[in-house]
């Protein structure tokens, strides 16, 4: 594996080559189809490996990459989140949550493996990622860091103020009227603050200075919730064909969004104004900073 | 809290004292019911306070204080273990698996809080379990004890030779003739993997020698498969009133057990051989093994 750090100026081509080191380190870490109770294994590879954009695992890596780190070390960190967040997939997917047939153009772990599977699936993809994160190898500050990097993450994805409590505030908000406050509280936690972690485990496992940690920080935050309005717009103004899920489903089922709430260019300007926050985050990086900077306006103008 | 060891003679009373420590313990280990958003943190302590046994908890406060380990460290080690143990209660009970109205004598989980919220209660239980450990008090070998705790959980909970993936295998042989190499997996990976690392981790946690963590293991490993056995020979003999959950349901549902592949008679041997292998593991631990001798006794003897 190369050490050098990829500079990340074609955009496109570095989310390619990125997308595929990570695939490649996730089937390292993954148990084998072939390997027994094979089922489980299947399940878990088939929604880990149903096309992804790998976000969480790219944001870690140039935020990594940016401040010196180990691209070995930032791509087993984020194959562990990948995990980590198929697990959220597979369970909001589920008849009793979201109820979806579709995800990333093709049918969802509980449609092809039963319910059964896709819970187990989920929870043994949720345990993958702490015994990959146990054994992440060498990275600065050692164990130390290795725990740091267990208790960000547990706490990005727990219930208070993480994914878990968004998902359920967004679950007793559907079908009813929702104010200002909750919709934020909605977007920071269920997605906004995993992609906020990722940025920060980067710096941690990269041993980032203070000033670099909290650049990355502020910088997670801001690319956090864009990602999640740019989603919402999209939901509202993309085709199912091009999203590979069914479009317009926030709509129908009333689920707390931007859009909804403030309509959609109103939601573009909240947007525009995240990536500049973000990429003012980026100055005490430097000339490093770049790919970062690429990245969030690559999650501003997404059409998918 | 003291920090005198326990010494268990009356385990009647050993156990009343531990299950009220671990309680008090996981009590302050868990979000507040007030804490929002409420409902979650509702679920997960409605299901954790549902009337336990503490078995594991208790396992890994004996295993520990039998090699001088510290009891506020071994208690929080315990909670983290219990809410993993909870999780797997709440989604086992889901209706896409083994759909049970009751668990410990009172309703499930989803038919409290509906199952969207128990999926999402069992996943912010396995959550805040590794938060837990990486926020482990103080104990021998700092670091990197807290780190062989996390692999050690995550591998006894895992879908390889785990209690997943005993899950897993269980599940796929219902209602389907079962050899005993598949019932000696199940057993041993869907309980058998956690109460014995729950022996292991105490020791760890404590600072045992190898030789030591070795009787520990041993034990563990006799008095987790010793437990499962008395387990399915319970769900024979007992009635619902007493097991506070439906007896007979193994039969029914035609679940792989012990009684089902070799009889009652031939189970109660087994047990009684795994009691008598159990006591002599831990003649390395001498007098301060009393107490998980008693509990080796207590699980064999016990009649819910």
């Amino acid at each position: 594996m190369a050490a050098e750090p990829d500079p990340g100026l074609d955009i496109a081509g570095y989310l390619a080559r990125s997308k595929e080191a990570v695939d490649r380190m996730l089937d390292r870490l993954l148990p084998a189809e072939t390997e027994e109770p094979a089922t489980i294994h299947r399940a878990m590879r088939y929604s880990v490996f149903a096309g992804g954009k790998r976000v969480r695992p790219i944001l870690i890596l140039a935020a990594g990459e940016s401040v010196g780190g180990a691209r070995e070390t930032l791509l087993h960190l984020g194959s562990a989140v990948e995990m980590i967040h198929t697990y959220s997939l597979i369970h909001d997917d589920l008849p009793a949550l979201d109820d979806d047939d579709l995800r990333r153009g093709v049918p969802t772990c509980h449609k092809v493996f039963g319910e059964a599977m896709a819970i187990l699936a989920g929870d043994a993809l949720l345990t993958r990622c702490y015994q990959v994160l146990g054994d992440l190898p060498s990275l600065p500050g050692g164990d130390a860091t290795r725990l740091a990097l267990i208790r960000e993450i547990a706490r990005a994805t727990g219930t208070v103020e993480g994914m878990i409590g968004g998902q359920v505030v967004d679950l007793e908000s559907e079908g009813k009227p929702i104010g200002a406050a909750a919709l934020e509280y909605i977007h920071r936690s269920k997605t906004g603050a995993l992609l906020a972690a990722c940025t920060r485990c980067g710096g941690l496992a990269s041993g980032a200075s203070a000033e670099q940690l909290s650049a990355l920080t502020e910088y997670g935050r801001a690319v956090g919730l864009m990602f999640q309005i740019v989603d919402d717009i999209l939901d509202v103004t993309a085709s199912s064909a091009t999203l590979g899920k069914t479009a317009g489903k926030d709509q129908k089922v009333k689920k707390a969004t931007y859009p909804a709430l403030y309509g959609v260019e109103a939601s573009r300007q909240k947007a525009r104004a995240l990536n500049n926050a973000a990429v003012e985050a980026l100055a005490p990086l430097g000339e490093r900073g770049v790919t970062l900077r690429n990245l969030a306006q690559f999650v501003y103008t997404r059409t998918s």
